[in-house]
């Protein structure tokens, strides 16, 4: 492999699983400044093989030793025990780990980071750790950014139209195979959800809480705060998994703390990084997970002001959660502090 | 076939729908009064045998004729154009007209009714017709007449995940066909939706009206306050079609006057008539479309207090388009008045 002097030492920790396979090719299509990469795993995933601009590259197994003293950054997605498990080996020698899991997203100390939102929370990282958010959560905040810029958002609703590939790529493999097993008569398997997903939906995603919300749904409230600096800022959610494969929906009201006109909105919606309108119902365009898999930004649609309430603007989100909900996020977060972190900039 | 003398002479048109199909088996099973019974339809579909109580009935041709002088009670469900097209013809010689499209429902001479929420307005029906909801507004209310009858309801916000079955026994028949060729990786047929359904969701449910919002949306709106006799009560919509069957499920934020206990929403959802609680999330309970079609309640879950606002409470609803959304309603109402209406309690 070629290697730039300064290029960074780059880790893909879980690099088996539906995020670990997407961080590979977007670290190749975006052309990060890769110098050597080095692929972890379980014991189960360690010895396979995967591709990086031609060069195949072993999954190691991923231990409690010194393989990351002279990694820069690492891309973490193994579940949060892991993550748990494996930040203090990871970061012991300056690594920067930047985590897909929920294991330090409400850690005071991590800073929660979508680049469009609140990227120079970056540049503050104690424990040399930050989080990427719930995958829901990103997309959402990406459009409330737009709006809380105009006029601050105080209160959102939100029912999600979540994937199957948020809970994994096998998830995403046992959905296609129970519509076969459907279609064939068959009996189906169910392992990677509560239910059978093919022509269901579940309201259940993650564990149950003692509020009656379920985990995914307070994430959506806390991490929204979080990156939003405050408190003032309450977020309802209804998370539901439906049989998409790879792209997150959203139905969301949004309230802000002075009427915003439509036009407004649209504008805000239209300049706002990371975001695309999509919004001409006379064609019967409108932002639908099948036709937005593999892309990168978010997708806003069926834009429209609350039928009671000025100042409630309606709006419908998609976007890709392997990329922007997890793997893209995640590498545009490096590549923030590869431009402004004092700590990168002096290395490229 | 046996005749009670009294019995009602019944007749359904568009006999050979998905709705159709469904009164015959909702009327079958329920022992409704039914004396003869006559089925019309299209002249596609004239001359078809359907079976009841174990009968071949032959579908009629509908037309402009006097086939209607000896009906009772007729069952509609032939499209809006059929409905506006025939109900003179229907009523012409005192049929009770009970119609599932969406022609007359706003009409200010026709009752649209939900007998769990507003029954005795189907005694008033100058025109003779009376009009069954909107299917996802017939889940919706019957959940909202329980909280209503707690403190008014002001402000809801729903996000929809409405089955194929609403776009009728076809539609279905291509959500299957559409899974069919995805897996076997064929080019896939677009025909009774905007796009594809099958791994997708479809933010487009009738056509759009110049508020952004679709007519499907704005029937929950409009239709809603209809029912509860009020301007008051105001309901944001974002109607989603999604790759379910044939049951509706809803994500509700419910607003009242006053704010309600968790405990006091849920002795209400408990006795609620039409309304089942489906609520252990320990046990993995809660609605699913799957495993609720072809039952007859609306079933509800995920029963939460929002958490902004003590006022609003947060649930989940899913109901069988077909059954309660369409056919059973509809015979609900004439129920209603073999026992209420003085027009028929004489005749049985």
């Amino acid at each position: 492999m070629f290697l730039m002097q300064n290029d960074m030492r780059t880790a893909i920790v879980g690099a088996s699983g539906a995020v670990g396979q997407e961080f590979l090719r977007v670290l190749e299509e975006r052309d990060f400044p890769v110098g050597e990469l080095v692929l972890f795993g379980s014991s189960r995933s360690a010895g396979s093989y995967y591709t990086f601009k031609g060069q195949q590259l072993q999954v190691r197994q991923l231990q409690h030793n010194d393989d990351f003293k002279d990694i820069d950054l690492a891309f973490v997605s193994a579940g949060g025990g892991t993550s748990e498990e494996y930040a203090g080996t990871i970061t012991k020698y300056g690594t920067v780990m930047i985590d897909n899991s929920s294991a330090f997203r409400m850690d005071e100390n991590v800073p929660l980071v979508v680049p469009e939102v609140n990227p120079a929370d970056a540049l503050d990282r104690p424990k040399g750790i930050i989080a990427n958010p719930n995958c829901s959560t990103i997309m959402m905040v990406v459009a409330l950014k737009a709006l809380n810029d105009l006029s601050k958002v105080t209160n959102v609703q939100v029912a999600t139209y979540q994937a199957a590939s948020g809970a994994g790529a096998a998830a995403m493999a046992e959905l296609e195979q129970q519509y076969r097993q459907v279609l064939a008569g068959e009996s189906v398997t169910v392992s990677k959800f509560a239910h059978q997903l093919a022509f269901n939906l579940i309201p259940h995603i993650d564990i149950f809480k003692p509020s009656g919300y379920t985990k995914e749904e307070e994430k959506m409230f806390y991490e929204t705060r979080k990156m939003f600096h405050t408190e003032d800022m309450k977020v309802s959610a209804t998370c539901v998994r439906v049989p998409a494969l790879r792209c997150h929906s959203e139905a969301i009201w949004a309230e802000t703390e002075r009427p915003l006109s439509i036009e407004e909105v649209y504008a805000a919606f239209g300049k706002a990084e990371g975001l695309e309108v999509l919004d001409n119902p006379a064609e019967k365009q409108y932002p639908m997970p099948l036709m937005l898999s593999g892309t990168d930004s978010v997708y806003v649609g069926r834009v429209r002001k609350d039928i009671a309430n000025p100042n409630v603007t309606v709006f419908w989100v998609v976007g890709d959660q392997i990329r922007k909900g997890a793997a893209l996020n995640a590498v545009q977060i490096a590549e923030y502090l590869l431009a402004h972190d004092p700590v990168f900039v002096g290395k490229l």
